[in-house]
C-alpha cells in the first residue's frame, strides 16, 4: 500500500505543478476554426497523399445540407488563405457565397504532378534538364484526383455535387489542362498565373484545338496573371492569347473572366486573385438569394 | 500490493481504448499557426477585455529581432484574415512585407467605443434612439489602447516602434479619429468605409479643422468604400469629401490612398482592402530590400 500512497502523491505532484503553470500563463490558445489532415494511399501514384480538408461549420438551418467543394493544388500555400475567405464570405452576415468545403492538396513531386507533357524547356525557351526531370505527370495525377481522392472525399463528407479546381502557376496549368482533357470533373476551374509558357505554348495550342467553334461548355473559367516580366514579357502575352482563343471560339455557356492585376507579383497575386475568383464564380449564387 | 495491480491494469485498458480510437481516426488536426487568447483588465473600461495576438514564426535569422504590430478592431471578424495575410505575404518566398504581430480587439459594446461623439441620429441623419444609445466612448476607449493594452502589448511580445491601426466602418472611424486627435499613436492608419455619416459627418468637419494647411504629419493612411448604397449614396459621397479635403490641405509627408471598391458590399470589401492597405504601407519596404 505504502508504494500506491507514493504513486498517488507522486501523481498529485504532477497536477499540482500543472496547476502553477497555468497561473503562471495569462493566455489561452486561439482557437481556429478545425479542420484535418487527411492521408490517403493512392495505387494510381504508388505512394501517399497528404491532403488537409475544412468543413463549414454547420449550424441547425443546415439540417442536411451537402456543400460545393473546392480542391486546391499547393495545398500548403494556398489552403487556409481560402478556407478563411470561405468561412468569412459565407457568415450569415455577409453572405457572398455559399457554405463550401475545402479540399487542399499536399505535394510530393510537384513539377512530375503539375505538368501536362515532358519537357525539359525552361520558360524562355532553353533546354534546363535539372529542373524538369520527370516532369509530364499532369493526367496520372488527374486520374489519381477522379478516380482515388474525389471519390474517397464524396464519400467522408457532405459533399454537393458542385466541384471547383483551384491551381495557381503550375497548378494553374493542371486546372486549364484538366478543363481541356477532363471538362466533366469540374464545373469552375480557378488559373491563377498559369505557367502557359509550358513546351513551347503547349496547352495553348490544345486550346485551339480541344474546344470547337461555337460548342457548349457550361463551365465557368477565371484566370489571371500579375507583372510577371511586365505588360510585354511571355507570361503576360500568354494570358493575352488565352482570352483571345476563348473570345474567337465563341462557345456557348463558358463563363469566363480573365484579369490581369499589374501592381501584384507571381507569389502576391493569389491572395487578390483567389477572392476575386470566389466573387465571380458566386456572383450570379450571390444575386438569387 | 492487488489494487496497485488492478490500478495499472485500468490504467493500460485506458491507454489500450485511446489507442484503438486512433487506429479507427484515419483524419489527425490540422494545425493552424499558433494564436493566443489574452484578458486584460481595463480601469478606464472598468471591465474585463479580450485580445488575440499572432506573432510570427521566428527563425534563427530572425535573432533578436522585433516586430511591428498592426491593432485591429472588431477582432472577431477581422483577426484570422489579418494574420493569414501577414504570414502570407512575409514569407521568403513572398516578402512582399515584414513579419508583423497581429493583435485582435474583440467588442464588448461596440458602439459606445467605436463613435466618437454622442449621437442618437443613424446614416440618414434620423433619430434612432435604439441603436446609438451610449455612443461617443471613443476617446475613453483610445485612453485605454494608449495606457493600457499597447504598454501591456510592448512589455510582453517582442515588438518594434512601427504600429498600425486598422479599422472597418465604426471601426474605420475611430481610426481617422484617432488620426486626428492622437496622432503620435500610430504610424499608419487604416480606415475601411468609415461611417463618416456618423453625427452629421462630425469627423469630416474636424478633419478640416484639425489639420493645418501645409502641415507635416509623416504618417501613411489608406482609406476606402465599397459599394454601400452606389456612386451617389451619401456613403461615397463623404468618402470622396475626405479625399478632396486632404488634397486641398496640401499637407506634408501624409502618404494617402483612397479606393473605391464598385463590386464590394460592405462587408465583403475588408477582405480585399485590408490586403490592399498592407500592400500599400509596406510600398516602399518592398522596393528597399
Amino acid at each position: 500500500m505504502k508504494l500506491l500512497t507514493y504513486f498517488f502523491q507522486w501523481l498529485m505532484s504532477l497536477l499540482w505543478v500543472v496547476a502553477l503553470q497555468a497561473q503562471a500563463q495569462p493566455t489561452q490558445p486561439y482557437s481556429y476554426p478545425p479542420s484535418e489532415v487527411v492521408r490517403i494511399h493512392s495505387k494510381i501514384l504508388n505512394e501517399e497523399r497528404k491532403v488537409y480538408v475544412h468543413c463549414p461549420k454547420v449550424d441547425s438551418a443546415d439540417g442536411n445540407k451537402r456543400f460545393p467543394v473546392v480542391y486546391v493544388l499547393d495545398g500548403d500555400n494556398h489552403f487556409e488563405l481560402l478556407a478563411q475567405y470561405i468561412d468569412y464570405l459565407s457568415r450569415p452576415d455577409v453572405l457572398a457565397i455559399p457554405k463550401i468545403i475545402v479540399i487542399g492538396i499536399s505535394n510530393t513531386k510537384r513539377t512530375r504532378d503539375l505538368t501536362p507533357t515532358n519537357s525539359l524547356l525552361n520558360y524562355e525557351g532553353k533546354p534546363d534538364s535539372s529542373s524538369y526531370q520527370g516532369s509530364g505527370g499532369n493526367e496520372h495525377f488527374l486520374q489519381f484526383m477522379a478516380t482515388e481522392l474525389m471519390p474517397m472525399i464524396d464519400k467522408n463528407y457532405k459533399t454537393a455535387p458542385y466541384k471547383i479546381f483551384a491551381g495557381h502557376s503550375f497548378g494553374g496549368l493542371s486546372s486549364l489542362n484538366c478543363l481541356l482533357t477532363h471538362p466533366d470533373l469540374f464545373d469552375a476551374y480557378i488559373a491563377v498565373s498559369p505557367s502557359l509558357w509550358w513546351d513551347k505554348e503547349y496547352l495553348l495550342k490544345m486550346t485551339d484545338e480541344k474546344l470547337k467553334h461555337g460548342s457548349a461548355l457550361n463551365k465557368m473559367l477565371f484566370f489571371s496573371d500579375g507583372n510577371e516580366g511586365g505588360r510585354n514579357s511571355f507570361f503576360h502575352k500568354s494570358l493575352v492569347k488565352l482570352e483571345a482563343t476563348l473570345a474567337k471560339k465563341k462557345l456557348k455557356r463558358l463563363d469566363y473572366r480573365y484579369k490581369h492585376y499589374p501592381t501584384e507579383t507571381h507569389m502576391t497575386e493569389p491572395v487578390v486573385a483567389y477572392f476575386d475568383a470566389l466573387r465571380f464564380i458566386f456572383k450570379d449564387w450571390e444575386k438569387q438569394r
